[in-house]
């Protein structure tokens, strides 16, 4: 298969290359740099990539930003980020690919825990991370020529502890090669319409 | 409790205005009408209605709208409508009404069913629900001076059924005083964080 990666050169991205590339090429995107350069906030950027990526069979996104910080200091601006680039960003990845996507080929997003295992400046990853996950319900359904649509809601990853692990006391972390499996379950199975959890479970 | 019913005039917002002006002062307020005007979509008209209104123990929301149509069809704008409307007013409401509301009182937004029971045509209406779904849940671990947010999920109400009916063959509809009680449970209840899922459940 013919796999695009977007975010291909980050934490969960590089995991995610390292298990898709045994049996597929991936086409590697990064914002500054890879086989491609996308800027995800920017739908004409979006349609720049798939002029030049052509045909494929899968895309992957491993990437998204969102504000993180108080709650009450929160303003529109910061909102919009996550709006803008983790949730329509991924939406638009899809929608602008539909015309590029061979038969029967997958779309696979990333959201992650925290609209359903809040921490505390985390309501914006809380709004993105669940429209996501309705978005791919919503799409599933209706997706044409066989295509599927899932996203990856992956626990805090261990690489990412020296960074985030203040935010995260007390949550399970799982390798990020662990929150790969999802990616490529959502890829080479044949589900759609699916949360992959990965490393936490909403019966909490 | 001095209650504020963003929607009064709408076919869930007269249920909830019967359901809480039993026991409560509802102040009434519509785009067009009632004892006040907002347009949810936008935030300085929030700001006026809260001059307006002054101090409340509650906000209720039962409005919000979303652009429903094929997938395939579906334009930026047409997501934008869902985004500024239903996801981002009530949420606005929520971040203006912070400093109007009293010590321990509430908000209560409306989402849907169609994030974890999707319809054919409700991408759009799939992405907000989710996406306030997980703004309550973020935002109710942050909240101070013991404020509480719950969102209330009604399946398809039967008074809406001469309209909507044909998107939701084989959906339970259930009485709009029905779905009225989760807004009361909201309100007068003392949990926080919660989706009140009225006549669905997500075990299917
Ligand atoms: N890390 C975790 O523990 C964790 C857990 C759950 C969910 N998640 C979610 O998973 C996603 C990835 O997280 P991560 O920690 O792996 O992120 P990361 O390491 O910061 O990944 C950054 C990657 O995204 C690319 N990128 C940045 N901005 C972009 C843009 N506007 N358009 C396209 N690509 C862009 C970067 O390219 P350049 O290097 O060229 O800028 C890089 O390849 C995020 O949405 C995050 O919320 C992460
Ligand atoms: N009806 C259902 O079966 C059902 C089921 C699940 C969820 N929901 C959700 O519940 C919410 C209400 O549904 P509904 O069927 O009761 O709606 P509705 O009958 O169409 O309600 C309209 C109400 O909202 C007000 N309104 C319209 N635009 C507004 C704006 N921009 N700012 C402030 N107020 C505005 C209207 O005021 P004016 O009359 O002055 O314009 C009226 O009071 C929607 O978000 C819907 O998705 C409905």
């Amino acid at each position: 298969m013919k796999i695009i990666l977007v975010g291909a050169s980050g934490t969960i991205g590089k995991a995610v290359d390292t298990e898709l590339s045994a049996r597929h090429e991936v086409v590697h995107v990064n914002r500054t740099n890879g086989d491609f350069q996308v800027d995800i906030a920017d739908p004409t950027s979006i349609e720049r990539l798939y002029e030049q990526t052509g045909a494929f069979d899968a895309l992957v996104c491993t990437t998204g930003k969102v504000h993180f910080g108080p709650f009450e200091q929160f303003t529109s601006e910061h909102f919009e980020l996550g709006l803008r680039n983790k949730l329509m960003g991924q939406v638009n990845l899809v929608t602008l690919g539909l015309k590029h996507i061979r038969d029967g080929g997958s779309f696979t997003l990333t959201s992650g825990l925290l609209n359903d295992d809040p921490i505390r400046e985390g309501v914006s990853a809380a709004l993105v991370n669940g429209g996501l996950e309705g978005f791919v319900h919503g799409a599933a359904i209706t997706l044409p020529r066989g295509l599927r649509i899932n996203v990856v809601s992956p626990t805090v990853v261990e690489e990412s502890l020296p960074a985030y692990g203040s935010y995260f006391r007390g949550t399970k972390a799982v390798p990020a090669s662990e929150a790969a499996l999802g990616y490529a379950k959502s890829v080479e199975g044949a589900q759609t319409g699916r949360v992959y959890r990965i490393g936490w479970s909403r019966d909490h």
